[in-house]
């Protein structure tokens, strides 16, 4: 039996209420057949997840992977064929540009659909994170030549894709790699040593397309002189076939707390005569190409994070049901845990959390459509503001609140939470990745209160916390939740204000900005979402009232609405008392 | 290299100026030369953790377990060794009755020597903390002809304990126990399975001494209808020594997410003719015999807490001043990461968190002194009082923020906090069991409001304010914190009134004492940890002014004081908040 089931109704709903998908496909030009097949393939993705990609999640985390002389990493039983059904099903191209063999789908629904993969197995699901990731900074970056070459088998998912950014002495200080690339003739050769690279070596695709971070001799220090290069594992021939096996391997695997079936490698370019690669984007400046793809990996680690919540809950929640132990309040006779008012709470708080932290991704999702659409120059840079302001916001936050969640789920199965046998505790395990990589978390505090608020001075905030003022003030909320709990949201705009203020007057003192970034991040993070369940149960009430939802479903919504402003959105007052009082 | 050093100078400061341990001594009338020896005390079992138990920890987490088809259950390299060097020292009799072969040290002073075992190796501690619970047990239960026979054996260490509560339709819900228990001659077969069952099997102890919980023939359904047996691994002849082997066994050992090298047995007794066992207090009254044990067993797993917090501070320490990158503000070249203002956030909350948990656990220690001692009955009513109030709140508190500190000690190591070399991955998956055993924290919760604050009518609870609220007027402290800092432990004093309010008024609502139950557990917990260091802060100064202390330890504390008024203090308000509007 699978431990889970993709919630498609609520990501319908999402989509199609919160998100708007209708307004977003004729605003940004986006094919609306989308929407009339929505639910088709939602249940679809569904089903190749429940099917095939669950089933091998637990099985990976015991078999894991080998790896031998050669570098060849054999991955878990049944992950390849998983990965051929993904690929032949084109699940891996549908958010992209149908120049290149794309869907042209929304990111936002694509989003919806990775969201499912992760839930069913996070190691696996990295697979095609990265694809994704590589196909983007090539779209924005490579040559038509390039792009050619590349992307068709890469958005297919015939190849895959890697980021090579660490180094033993270069992790969150990208700037201090040592990879040094040396041109010659129409390319260059790599040469160095890369850790943590996810995916880099593995059995499930023809070639792996590495885009690698180096230096050109003479190349400025720091970020200003890094430059990025496409290795490819096997090189291509000019008429698009495979040929000769390029100079690089995959060194060893590491041995990591969780994403046991995932290989994290130790990459080496260059042992023999240097790996042959190619130039993304200018010289020097390989930092900014990284960043397109990474900016978008980012949101998809906070989708994971919503990923972890879903999954966590639903597999805490079928436990209580069956787990019977002890008489509950009102009741006679031993029952399942569920009736446990502490048990309530904990699976509240879960649910809670993962619907607004979906709705909150989405919503970050939708603005990457807006961000990349033909939209006049001021709203498509309103649109462009709020994406980068969101970015770190959903990475942290969808992270940060997956720890707690999987944490909850493996706490509501007692003393069998312990026990590997349950499945939560590799969950755990898996989902701790998540506040680390892309960034980590401190990283996207310090991207939120730097970049994003102080460096255009409180604009994207003021935008922000204005929108939210508005649905606050919406008359149709009255009815909807009590008006204590409509009052501590404005609180909380009030308060974010005041936070914003403390940022920007301090901005000069960097030792302060450093020390309160994370408070602040988590105080947005929590208010933002929020915001998101606000404006979720005012369109339930509408998609209701037009039997675009079940009566449940509404009813489910205004219970899970109303539990998150009381049992979560209290938690941004402790942030601000400490952003005040450190100020 | 080990990886932990013994906290000696906050250890003995906690003892002697926070907790007073000479005035408790003269109190209690415990033997004062403890005082005289205390440094030599710590210094040497700080020893024996560090060079010996400690440096099994990790290559215990590898080497895990071997249990073979009889049963037998050969322990990891190295902790047969450490365990014996332990009961040569006689770290095991500390606290225990001199008549009996123990010590006659206060708990408290134990308690800080336990400490130090656990955050060595907290699948080698588990093996005392079973013991000291079993010895508590028989000393306050059994009839004097079976102490005679096992405290000194089990007080000195050569044989070791077990706790044998867990069924598998019993847990939480103990009173749906199976085992059953037929009288014959002078003792007891016993015949039955027991589940999660800690050192339940093992190579270090020449015996292992087992209480079980069974039901005898026609007992009342339910925790009334259980007895407690003490049922010997190996037979114990009337001279004393070993005899025949028991008819029990080890089945099958669990595979969990951490303390690997903590046997955790699936137990069989009484497959071929009934395991010997001789009853322990009252037929039907073994719920109230194991009270006895699992109270202080709480507050051990609260000590805990503070143990896994400390060694995984110093972990983070350790690594964030070793590993360079980035350039931090202020500075012009790159530097190791504790330059980072984020960095420093993380590190600050951890070791304000120990610190403030030592203090809170130490002293909810002292109440086990002043509990079992011959003061007029009512100053040892309220000693008891507080005992049973604080135990809830340290098991609860310190176990929940030493999940909070082992993760942030990870997140510090960025991409290798989450590779296993690091050591801290396993720190964390060690630590995942504390809000779990001895009744998970929403038991706690539930113990706390209800049998702790309604059921003595807030009490124990208006008590504990008032101190505080005495604590919060000390003249002292206006030169110690800030006015604000002050205000809101004030204000927190004042919510936590209104807090015990809302619960009593509510008693006979169980369906909303259970809803809101951890967040009281929660808020008083920050509150009673800021106390605590706020006496902490007031203690430090009058130690420094009379050279007990140095200054760098005042300024130190001074800093770390602050930055828990700051940073963890505030928590309370969002609890505070949920609270209210639940309510």
């Amino acid at each position: 039996m699978s431990n889970y089931t993709a919630p498609v109704e609520d990501m319908g709903f999402v989509l199609r209420e919160v998100v708007e998908l209708e307004k977003l496909c004729s605003e940004t030009g986006a094919d609306a057949s989308t929407i009339d097949i929505l639910d088709t393939v939602l249940e679809a993705a569904g089903k190749l997840a429940k099917e095939e990609i669950e089933p091998i999640n637990k099985p990976g985390d015991l078999e894991g992977l080998k790896i031998n002389n050669a570098g060849e990493v054999t991955t878990a039983t049944g992950f390849k064929e998983a990965y051929h059904h993904y690929v032949e099903g084109g699940w891996g191209s549908l958010q992209f540009d149908p120049k290149y063999g794309g869907q042209g789908v929304p990111f936002v629904v694509a989003a919806s659909v990775q969201e499912m993969w992760h839930s069913a197995n996070m190691s696996w699901g990295l697979c095609p994170l990265l694809t994704q990731g590589a196909v983007e900074a090539i779209t924005h970056n490579a040559s038509d030549e390039l792009k050619q070459r590349y992307l068709p088998k890469l958005i297919s998912g015939k190849w895959s894709g890697t980021m090579n950014l660490t180094e033993g002495d270069a992790g969150t200080d990208v700037g201090a790699l040592k990879t040094r690339a040396t041109p010659e003739d129409d390319h260059y050769l790599i040469r160095g040593q890369k850790i943590y690279i996810t995916w880099g070596e593995h059995d499930m695709a023809e070639n792996i397309v590495h885009l690698v971070l180096a230096r050109l001799p003479n190349a400025p220090e720091g970020v200003k002189g890094i430059s990025l290069f496409l290795v490819p594992k096997i090189l291509v021939n000019d008429d698009g076939s495979l040929g000769e096996r390029n100079d690089l391997k995959a060194l060893s695997l590491e041995e990591k707390i969780g994403i046991h079936a995932c290989p994290t490698c130790v990459m080496s370019y260059g042992d023999k005569t240097g790996a042959i690669g190619f130039l993304i984007g200018e010289e020097n400046k390989g930092i900014q190409c990284m960043f397109t793809m990474m900016n978008n990996a980012r949101l998809t680690v906070g989708l994971q994070g919503v990923s972890v919540s879903e999954r966590a809950y639903q597999q805490a929640l079928s436990f209580c049901n069956i787990r019977v132990q002890g008489v509950a309040p009102g009741h006679k006779e031993a029952g399942p845990i569920v009736r446990h008012p502490d048990v309530q709470r904990m699976l509240s708080n879960m649910k809670s959390i993962t619907e607004a932290s979906r709705a909150l991704t989405y919503s970050a999702c939708a603005e990457v459509d807006f961000a990349a659409s033909d939209l006049p120059t001021e709203s498509l840079s309103q649109h462009k503001r709020r994406l980068g302001l969101l970015t770190p916001i959903v990475k942290g936050w969808c992270t940060e609140t997956a720890q707690e969640v999987a944490s909850l789920s493996l706490q509501c199965h007692g003393g069998m939470g312990y026990i590997e046998e349950t499945g939560i505790a590799q969950i755990v395990r898996d989902a701790r990745i998540l506040p680390i990589y892309e960034g980590t978390n401190g990283i996207q505090a310090m991207d939120l209160v730097g970049r994003k608020i102080i460096s255009d001075n409180g604009l994207g905030m003021n935008e922000l916390i204005f929108e939210m003022q508005e649905c606050a003030n919406k008359d149709s909320l009255k009815e909807l939740v009590s008006t204590a709990q409509l009052s501590r949201f404005k609180d909380s705009l009030y308060a974010l204000e005041n936070a914003t203020s403390l940022v920007l007057s301090n901005s000069e003192n960097k030792q302060h900005s450093g020390q309160i970034a994370f408070d602040v991040l988590m105080m947005v993070g929590t208010i933002t979402a929020t915001w998101q369940m606000l404006k979720s149960l005012d369109k339930a009430k509408i998609a209701f009232e037009s039997n675009a939802v079940s009566a449940d479903f509404f009813e489910e919504k205004s219970k899970t609405v109303n539990h998150f402003l009381n049992f979560i959105l209290p938690r941004y007052l402790s942030n601000f008392a400490t952003i005040s009082s450190a100020s």
